[in-house]
């Protein structure tokens, strides 16, 4: 192998595999990133059996070949060389990987790329058969979206973080064809509180893509992965998505920002799928409410934040009072309250539009903070029926049926 | 207690005083913070019983007293809070301070102010009597030194962490009167490198100052603090330095940046002395060198980070080669190289002036990072004798008498 690529490209390459290296794996393999130099592109992949990731740059290749290298010390090495050409050159025998660039030149010694797991690939870029990739079958599906990043965002910090119960700690994702187009729901929920969001992608599937819905459960943590990765795609292109038949394995695959330095070619995320029934969350939606509570986000983000100082010593408990105006709507409060035995207690009172009766209910602080955090718009409608049934959350503008939170309450002892 | 006070001074105030709070004392008042209101001052103060910290800032007070509430609850609650007015109000019988601050109320249960360790002060700022401070009597000493943050940071890094050779964890502050003007020397070694910085404080001392040299050993950490508060102190003030006369403690005093926003009036470091005879490390400093070896120092820091990442698997150790040019100073080189038995090599060259013989020499490579982090001048000199011996560094354009870092170096196996 002998290959030659820009600094920058590598460095961010190397950023993007890292996350899926394993960093306790009994097999050393899985704690090193695969580089295959193989048609003037540079494909770096790393796993940790539960998530892969491939990632293609430019690059100028005079040998083909693969070596596996120690991810760190590659990572670190790279990124404190100068943003110039870096050279690199396999010494097969010894399994060694000489790199160059400026006055810098390092010997890594590596582990033979056969040992490394064969990752799948939607379709093999580079155009012929290779010892490393092997193309994954299954239904395709085109994602135009460019909002995916904040949408994943909006429902993952829901799901659940217990092994214990691997359904709860994956995103029902649910892809339907509608008549002019795709409709995209996620939802994810730990039990207590629930996420879901929902967008129709506009414009007709390619051919060959799926017509039929299809539901599957993702990893909450490989969908984190994905809003990372967006973040440095090209927002322009579609994201494509394959699931394979047998419904165990889902792979994304993400364009770079053109040929700009500090970019990749094209990213592929592969995750396994959780094999489970998702709970029916449709049915703990409230259908109705006794009060609607419209208030400032940022007021309330804070005011949670301030009573949450002292509601951590008292099982986050945070109490809201809901006070409509004296006449309509106007001129209505929100008022939070927490207590803490041994510290003290604090009071914060924001102004709110308020619509039918006056309620008492308690949350918990982390929860509310958890999904103000991500909401972006400036205005939040809180319904609530009692103080014992959940009530709702999102953003003032947007329907029900886009974005939806819902919250138990808690039962404070009074 | 009745008291009000600007929230971005109080905010100041409290992060200065917070890093003397105790986070595991078994004596719960060490980890609150004491607020006193008299003379329309407010004190902060804190302590571990090593450290203590007095802050005055600006304040109304309509009653005077004091409490002490917890330095976490506190400071996170203040901090959360929009930059107006703050009023605070004590309910002596439940020991119960109120807080007031926009739509904001909190009550934060606290610990009786007279439980809260005395701290001594330089002298009563409050022109009276009070129960909560004390008087600290001994030697003045004015710095004038708009450079003694840095000059700390050059010095403390090679201050011992082990606390079973205490002495070694302080620094030796050497004040030294001289015909124009006081020669202030700090040093600190931890047995394997030696950093000195001196400097000559123009100007004469004020009436009733100290004409002796004074010899002092201060931990290291309460430099540390003391060049944080400088950061935020009046550099065009000078520091008053207070030693007692049982040689046992230490008093720093800085005023804040005018009456501007987020700043304090006036602080106090107190600091416990290390009763210990310093090692006499001027007897370790080379007298000579055979090469001396002039490099860019950001330079030189990046090559030596680059061989950190092998040397970290091989007890640290970095090689130096120094080569003289063909002809004269010029083209010289220093190549610096690393050896992992199990990641590989690394080996890179930078430019130097070179004067006297070549030479090989290894040396701990975060050793190297330590002091060449801290030098600002663009270019450093090494100056060696040979393999076995210690080199010196220090910055080009500074004479050893002001800064000097002398390493001892490591024996690798060949």
């Amino acid at each position: 192998m002998r290959v030659s690529c820009l600094q920058e490209n590598l460095a961010k390459g190397l950023s993007i595999v890292s996350r899926a290296v394993s960093t306790r794996s009994t097999l050393p393999v899985l704690g090193n990133i695969l580089l295959e130099a193989r048609n003037n592109q540079l494909r770096l992949a790393a796993t940790n059996l539960e998530i892969g990731i491939n990632c293609w740059i430019g690059a100028k290749v005079e040998d083909e070949g693969a070596i596996t290298v120690p991810a760190r010390l590659l990572s670190e090495f790279v990124n404190s060389l100068p943003p110039e050409r870096i050279d690199m050159e396999l010494s097969v025998r010894t399994q060694t990987l000489h790199l160059h660039c400026a006055r810098y030149d390092a010997n890594m010694k590596g582990i033979d790329a056969a040992d490394f797991p064969i990752l799948p690939t939607a379709d093999d870029p580079q155009g012929d058969a290779s010892s490393q990739v092997e193309t994954l079958e299954g239904v395709r599906i085109e994602l135009a979206a460019p909002g995916l990043r904040k949408m994943i965002d909006q429902v993952i910090f829901a799901a659940s973080t217990d092994e214990s119960r691997p359904t709860l700690t994956g995103v029902e994702v649910n892809f339907v064809p509608e008549a002019d187009g795709t409709r995209l729901t996620m939802a994810a929920t730990d039990g207590y509180r629930l996420s879901i969001r929902s967008v129709l992608l506009a414009g007709t599937q390619p051919e060959g893509a799926q017509r039929e819905p299809i539901k599957v459960i993702v990893p909450a943590r490989s969908l984190g992965e994905l809003a990372r990765i967006s973040a440095d795609a090209d927002e322009e292109q579609p994201v494509q998505v394959l699931v394979t038949q047998a419904r165990n394995q889902i792979l994304f695959k993400l364009r770079g920002k053109s040929e700009s330095r500090g970019s990749f070619q094209q990213v592929e995320l592969i995750s396994q799928l959780i094999d489970a029934r998702f709970p029916d969350y449709r049915a703990i939606i409230p259908k109705s409410y006794n009060t609607r509570t419209v208030v400032d986000t940022a007021q309330f983000l804070k005011a949670v934040r301030v009573a949450y100082l002292f509601a951590r010593d008292n099982a986050n408990i945070v109490r809201l009072g809901v006070t409509p105006g004296p006449g309509g709507q106007e001129g209505g409060q929100l008022r939070l309250t927490a207590t803490s035995a041994e510290m003290g207690d604090s009071v914060n009172e924001i102004d709110a539009l308020v619509e039918g009766e006056e309620l008492e209910i308690a949350f918990d602080a982390r929860f509310l903070i958890d999904v103000l955090s991500q909401i972006d718009q400036p205005q939040v409608v809180l319904e609530t029926t009692q103080s014992t049934r959940p009530g709702t959350i999102r953003p003032l503008g947007m329907g029900e049926e886009e974005f939806l939170h819902v919250v138990m309450p808690m039962h404070p002892p009074r």
